[in-house]
């Protein structure tokens, strides 16, 4: 048997009751006979009580010591873990993420992971025992500093650690049961997927579904790491996500939609009035790129010919949303647009599936449930496998549901129970 | 300038509030142009807090989990201590244990410092930065775990680094104003030591007097590191802990008594009948050795001649008494001895004063002192510049009374002030 690899959010360890049931979960997959690594996040609500505790010492942490004290969160639960696997009489050993080999780069609070060396779990499997491991953290490879991989990363360590030790599954514990083709909050008859490929999960986790880290799904993807979203709560089969060619299945009969993502965290900035020469939109985006701005969607207008002026609008994440606009105020002599709009009364509802490929007229079809719900469409930007929209932030439940209903997607009875708390 | 180790005692960093008031003095400090290294406990009840939760979910938590799961405490403790001096506009850095080159056996729980390699802490220094570790834990020699090294056993850090530093002073941050002749909840008119010797402090902390840790106390010995022991709640100076040949004072002008110690921590054990043979007392303490047990106090009677056995009565901890009395009941055959005695209703009453060497009569005024309160004494034990008895647990109070009137320590007016929480 090989190797599983668990990974076990706050929710699912937020107290001793939950801790110890999270350990008879792992001692079950042991006795299965499986070599079981267990990636876990910090209990509950503890990273966030963490953080503000610092802020009651200081409004600005330096990021060093943020991340140390962060830390501390997995420490603690990655230690009662092991106690209470212990206590079920399994040997079991818990190793932060430093302990494990996670080398990151020195960007304190949003670490990227640059290699894993993972000799003490390997060491760990071999003396028969199951590796615990604090997920969210490394250490870096040049100021041998603790890390910090940011907000829901845990689940990055763990398909990461699944990675490079070979692990025949990456299993994502969370507080529902897999991934759903809406979010069940917003549309209760949203169906659980039993499959959806890599690529899928990928534009959805893009597109603003909360389930999967996009991180974590582009690292699944790169080294092809088969991931089992489940819940804790439960013994039900959750979803797989599965690169295309180990789905097994036949492309032809592969549902045309995965389904329907929303994403509320974003704004639009339209730079009005800009002359329409060459280099002043690269100008523009050069100078957002070196603000660390993430852009979305662009579009830029046709050019009026009258006046030479043309105006740019892209999408970008609200908490950028200050920093970008005072870099492009700092440049508007410079490049001699008229002025700058900012709106964050917006959302994006993106349609999901690798059957667009070959399904022609999907995007009509899209448009038309949306123009039958009374939504108006602002930017729109599309993938081979996606369609997004821009709509007002008041009209994303009913762009979302519309769209749900159009293509088939609801199921005849509710399939989604949250389980534990709110916390990931 | 040279450099000064501060440690500061979880009361003294329980809240936001005391770690800015401490971040305040380590910057003070930085200002007078010595280069600060601070040691700091975990926040208030931090470490009873987790021990709790690992009661919580398993009464037999692993050694090496639980030393994990501690370490969480002082980890929070010092990142926020460094992120307050950084609010002040000082540089910091914290430094785990191991970060910290604390290098220290395999034993988790009580584990014994083999070297302090303290390399990113002089590396730090270099830099400009005031470095804040964690006390209480290390990392093992051999297993590259976390290790804690006991209770109190920040303090043991703290003067450690110091020694491995050649730092100037080791202060020590508590919530009373120093060392005092006596306990002053139970002596109102006990007197604050402006210096007492390290020999002394050694006794006084062997003998039950808590304000100090024996290990640390040991190390400042064997090191020669002075210690000024102080309160963090006030600008008023404790007191120095100096090495005889520091301290700069004539011997003849030295205080004949530094003070009275007392211990409520012990039990006592008599072996009733023992066969008066070669041999047969150690074979009891061989047994008690092997099982781990602390002898404080022994002695034996004098053999009846009538019937050539003898009775051993022995002082030790009370938390290890279950332990003996199991271990010695094991060898009941092979010793041939009739029946042991426990009884843990006793305490240990200490007079301690390097000028004993010079004073004869000090015994005769003791034990004077306490015939006129009343009060009986059980075993005797004495070292040079101590002398202790055993007496019943309710006269403890009384002999420490008696004792501090008897010897001129009585402060005309009420000196000792409690600041803090009652924590450490």
């Amino acid at each position: 048997m090989g190797i599983v690899v668990q990974k076990y959010g706050g929710s699912s360890v937020a107290d001793a009751t939950g801790i110890k049931r999270v350990a008879q979960r792992i001692v079950n997959t042991r006795k299965q006979g499986h070599d079981v690594v267990v990636v876990v996040s910090a209990m509950g609500d503890t990273t966030d009580e963490l953080r503000d505790l610092a802020e009651q010492v200081t409004p600005l942490p330096p990021p060093r010591e943020l991340d140390m004290l962060l830390t501390a969160g997995e420490r603690m639960s990655m230690a009662l873990v092991a106690m209470a696997i212990a206590q079920l009489g399994h040997k079991a050993q818990s190793f932060t993420g430093s302990q494990a080999g996670v080398i990151t780069d020195s960007v304190h609070g949003k670490a990227k992971i640059i290699d894993i060396s993972p000799g003490r779990i390997e060491q760990a499997i071999a003396d028969g025992a199951i590796a615990i491991v604090a997920g969210f953290q490394g250490v870096s490879q040049d100021t041998k500093d603790v890390t910090t991989l940011g907000r829901g990363a845990s689940d990055t360590t763990a398909v990461a650690l699944a990675a490079a030790l070979g692990a025949d599954v990456c299993e994502i514990y969370t507080d529902v049961a897999g991934v759903f083709t809406a979010d069940p909050r917003i549309v209760p008859a949203a169906r659980k997927l039993d499959r959806v490929s890599t690529e899928e999960m990928l534009e959805m986790a893009a597109s603003g579904a909360k389930i999967l880290h996009l991180r974590c799904v582009e690292y699944a993807r790169r080294y092809d790491v088969p991931i089992h979203v489940r819940t804790s709560f439960d013994t039900v089969e959750g979803t797989w996500i599965l690169p295309d060619h180990r789905s097994g299945e036949n492309p032809m009969e592969q549902a045309i939609i995965a389904g329907v993502a929303h994403d509320r965290s974003e704004a639009k900035i339209t730079v009005v009035g800009v002359p329409d020469k060459v280099g002043e939109a690269a100008r523009i985006f050069e100078t957002l790129a070196s603000s660390e701005v993430n852009i979305d969607m662009v579009v830029q207008n046709v050019s009026a010919a009258a006046t030479g002026l043309t105006d740019i609008s892209f999408t970008l994440p609200r908490e950028d949303g200050q920093s970008a606009m005072g870099a492009l105020a700092r440049i508007q002599d410079e490049v001699g647009y008229d002025k700058l709009l900012y709106d964050d009364q917006i959302g994006k509802v993106s349609l999901i599936g690798a059957g667009m490929r070959s399904h022609p007229g999907i995007t009509a079809k899209f448009f038309s449930a949306l123009a039958s719900a009374g939504v108006n469409i602002g930017m729109i930007s599309t993938s081979e496998i996606r369609i997004s929209v821009i709509v007002d932030e008041g009209q994303i439940d009913t762009a979302v549901q519309a769209t749900h209903t159009a293509f088939d997607l609801d199921a005849t009875e509710v399939e989604a129970v949250v389980y534990g708390g709110t916390g990931r």
